[in-house]
């Protein structure tokens, strides 16, 4: 008898695992089940289609040479029959079926299944607040959120994201794209936490701000204000006005199915399954979005659904649901996005995460070009590498900038995965060319920086603890070894100016027993001014971290 | 005593010893010693100085914020004493002394050192020919070649390149830029030998012959003809006129000085080292262009001149003659360039190198585009992966392509340093949203499919190997399943269409017993196909790899 496999959800995940089954397993008939219209869409295109970067969103269905992936294309190439608009309601383990609820009739049919697959995906969470359900108040998830939030993205329109998370601010921008007052709000202290540390985050921000977008961190909505439809936004005392209003403070996976079977739910709130994407059901597969999964640093359950996740496990729940055999080992955290002119992503751990999980580390900020600096085009970028202190293994890396960053960060994430140390990283033979990059890559530089921290040859000190000395008074000199040149046009209010090149002739304007923090535009001079000053018998000398570059706070310009 | 030590060679990896051991050892007298005027340039940087990429050649010689490292700069900031236009003719091991002569004055003077680190470079090879010595024949190395081929480089003027390797494709590229004829020949059966396989290397000679460049594989160059200045290159019984004829057949390492003072020279030729960059003498180290290194994968002594490597080695060999301690593992033979515009490089070894050095290997071909396909500005790209049959172990990558393939190639030398496997390389967590991969990014998609024919799942057959049996008039089915309009556009002469959504029903048409070949744009759906005939019983089906965008003969296009 041939095998029946049912798959719950047809978009990434889902989709995968149904198509790798059939060819795995091809007598086996192939059931793909989706409560929604629209299966298989690229859902991390719809910033982009709400952006009009993307026109049509016929081209988030389809494949790569535009053939649109419908029930016909599942049918004819993939061998596998799909049912829209069809909702599970329940899964009978015992007796082996699923029940289905037709969402136009209310029709309700069962199926049987041998192996059964869930990809039932995750849920805009709807923060507990008043008014959510006013007009113009919206999440952004499906094909039919992004149709809605286009036609009300009138340019004039102010919008009101809640959340600056990935899909906040990819939301943000296209929202400005398209010509709107955009104000995100955030609840943290700062943008994309639990992906950037806050001074990397200092940089995304400075970039929303000079694209016009209002930056309010530290701010918790407390309900939303209007009649029928939302007009503003509750923060404590402060009302903003707004005639939209995006949620975007998480997702939440979709478990019900799951919980409701009697399937174990994991310590993140999402599906427990082992490494082959089973679950508690030998029969019972899951992938996507609405199952858990292990992060390969910290061996914890984590709960990070991304497309590119949800592909490979779907690959696995299917191969496995059809008899075959893989596993998914897990994730190290890896993000990315675009914030207008910027980009930034993180692999591993954060310096913040590492340290929660109790890890000891050493940072480092290493700004520069992502080509030769004399290439035209090349453009700057600032790389944060987080090792642990003794074993000097990566755990992580943060990377934002104008540049190419996910070149950085896929390298590192290879890297991390294979437990690589700075010094190891520091002698990856990586691809050069000045086209491409410097002859020592940021990456390595970083990793050449961290491991003489790690041995104690560098001391660094981050742009927010030398704001924290200047603002408490501390009896320390900040010293600018750049030109005056560079000094004279933007710099740091109470810094003092001996350029590097001077720095031997002048070490008698110096004392040798204060604090000097020097510095430069990324800090390799201000590295080299330590090693001088360490030469010269000085007691204290350090360096800060990433130089001007990575400066969060204000900076005295000239006044031409 | 201050310990004094000499650096011999002040480009990339003598500057980087000096600097790098006065920072280890502050109180170490450090002489840099060039027998050239210019020091401290970026040579990988020539060809855009004369293309006018890059306007003053003095941003060659820059520190990223504009400082030009000359003597000043390495005295005030580096600590480092420069003598230039002084070679150095003898060392004195016994002594401990360098013989030096002034290039102007001829006078020679004798320096004491407690250690030497020789960082002397290579020089262009001058094959043996006739008439090498007529005006107008140059390489590209030094900032004068870069000066005099500028003032050459006239619009109209015919340039020959001999030599398809990196240095003569960057400088076809840079001539054909300036307005002049050029030609490119080589003597093996493809441009890039030694950096890219046949079936890659094709893919460039295709974007050299759309931006106007005459290519010419498989041509010895016999001889030059002129009478003052050349006139023509001839090439067995043909003669290519040519007012200009640039040598670009390799680089030899510069190991007079070593072998004169009976320092061991390795197998390759360039100077023997350990990993702590000591030659034979243990008080003699040696970096960049003149020495060798050991490849990662096979083990053996290689001879690789490259920037990023002089770089690294240069740190190694600074900090180990300071007194410091540090190593260089070796190289994994990485490179890349640009080629107008297309995108070129490999890591590790090309199935041609594998299969030279005994592995057992399978491979694949995986173009596709390097965004989400849907995202404006997405190029395509060519991966070709090699792995160790047996283990699985990913032996190299080659990418080719108008889009981002130095990411690609990143991450595979990485993954390829720890010996990841292919199923290691399908799972790593990389940076996915759509305006940096698909969701499957193409080195995971390229992993997955040679895991794929590792277990012998998919059954691939080159290109290459398709063309010769059609011209030996084999009898099999060459299948395109594409749609009828990609079928209509460009196609393969003597391809028979059943578009794959239709395969299912049209089974019928094809003989059960004859060898098939699927082929699509990528293959994915060609492999599709062969799942679906493997599974209707078909005994002898395959897939074209990397499909029609994979296939480097002539192409049927549609006559509109």
């Amino acid at each position: 008898m041939k095998m029946s496999i049912v798959v719950i959800g047809a978009n990434a995940a889902g989709a995968k695992a149904a198509s790798k089954a059939k060819r795995i397993n091809p007598t086996a008939e192939i059931t793909l089940i989706d409560r929604g219209t629209f299966i298989s869409y690229g859902a991390c295109g719809i910033p982009y289609f709400v952006s009009d970067t993307v026109e049509d969103v016929k081209e988030l269905m389809s494949t790569p040479v535009g053939v649109v992936r419908d029930h016909q294309f599942f049918r004819k190439v993939k061998g596998v029959t799909v049912k829209t608009a069809t909702e599970v309601i329940a899964i009978d383990r015992a007796a082996k079926t699923v029940c289905m609820r037709d969402c136009q009739t209310s029709r309700e049919t069962k199926l049987p299944y041998d192996r059964l697959v869930l990809a039932t995906g995750s849920t805009p969470f709807i923060p507990q607040i008043s008014n959510v359900n006013l007009a113009n108040v919206l999440t952004v998830k499906s094909i039919e959120d992004a149709e809605l939030l286009k036609s009300l993205a009138v340019p004039g329109t102010r919008a009101c994201i809640v959340g600056g998370g990935l899909i906040g601010l990819e939301t943000a921008e296209a929202l400005r794209h398209k010509g709107l007052q955009v104000a995100v709000v955030e609840m943290r202290d700062q943008m994309l936490p639990g992906v950037l540390d806050w001074e990397m985050a200092a940089l995304v921000e400075k970039q929303l701000r000079q694209q016009g977008v209002t930056v309010m961190t530290g701010s918790a909505v407390t309900g939303l204000v209007g009649d029928a439809a939302v007009e503003a936004v509750q923060i404590g005392d402060v009302r903003i006005p707004a005639d939209l209003v995006v949620l975007a403070p998480g997702v939440a996976p979709n478990v019900e199915l799951a919980r409701g079977a009697g399937l174990e739910i994991g310590p993140t709130g999402a599906i427990a399954v082992d490494t082959r994407q089973c679950t508690t059901d030998p029969d019972i597969y899951a992938c996507g979005d609405c199952c858990e999964t292990t992060h390969l640093i910290t061996g914890k359950k984590v709960f990070i659904p991304l497309g590119s996740t949800a592909n490979k496990q779907g690959r696995v729940a299917g191969i496995n649901a059809a008899g075959g055999e893989a596993t998914f080992a897990g994730v190290i955290g890896t993000s990315i996005l675009r914030v207008f002119a910027v980009n930034a992503g993180k692999t591993g751990l954060t310096e913040a995460e590492a340290k929660a999980h109790g890890f000891e580390v050493e940072t480092v900020l290493s700004p520069s070009h992502d080509k030769a600096h004399f290439f035209p085009g090349a453009k700057p970028i600032i790389l944060k590498l987080v090792a642990e202190r003794g074993t000097g293994r990566i755990l992580g890396l943060q990377a934002v900038g104008e540049g190419a960053v996910d070149k950085r960060l896929d390298a590192a994430a290879t890297a991390i995965t294979f437990g690589a140390t700075a010094e190891q990283v520091a002698q990856l033979d990586l691809a050069y060319a000045p086209p491409y990059s410097a002859a020592m890559d940021n990456l390595i530089v970083a990793a050449d920086i961290l491991k003489n921290k790690l041995a104690g040859h560098a001391r660094g000190i981050t742009p927010r603890e030398v704001k924290r000395k200047f603002d408490e008074g501390d009896d320390f000199i900040l010293l600018d070894v750049r030109s005056p040149a560079e000094h004279n046009a933007v710099g740091i209010e109470g810094a003092k100016l001996i350029p590097l090149g001077m720095l031997r002739e002048k070490l008698e304007e110096l004392p040798r027993d204060k604090e000097i923090i020097a510095f430069c535009k990324i800090s390799l001079r201000g590295y080299e001014a330590q090693k001088i000053l360490d030469a010269a018998g000085f007691r204290n000398a350090k360096f800060m971290d990433g130089g001007i570059l990575a400066w969060p706070f204000a900076l005295r310009t000239s006044d031409k």
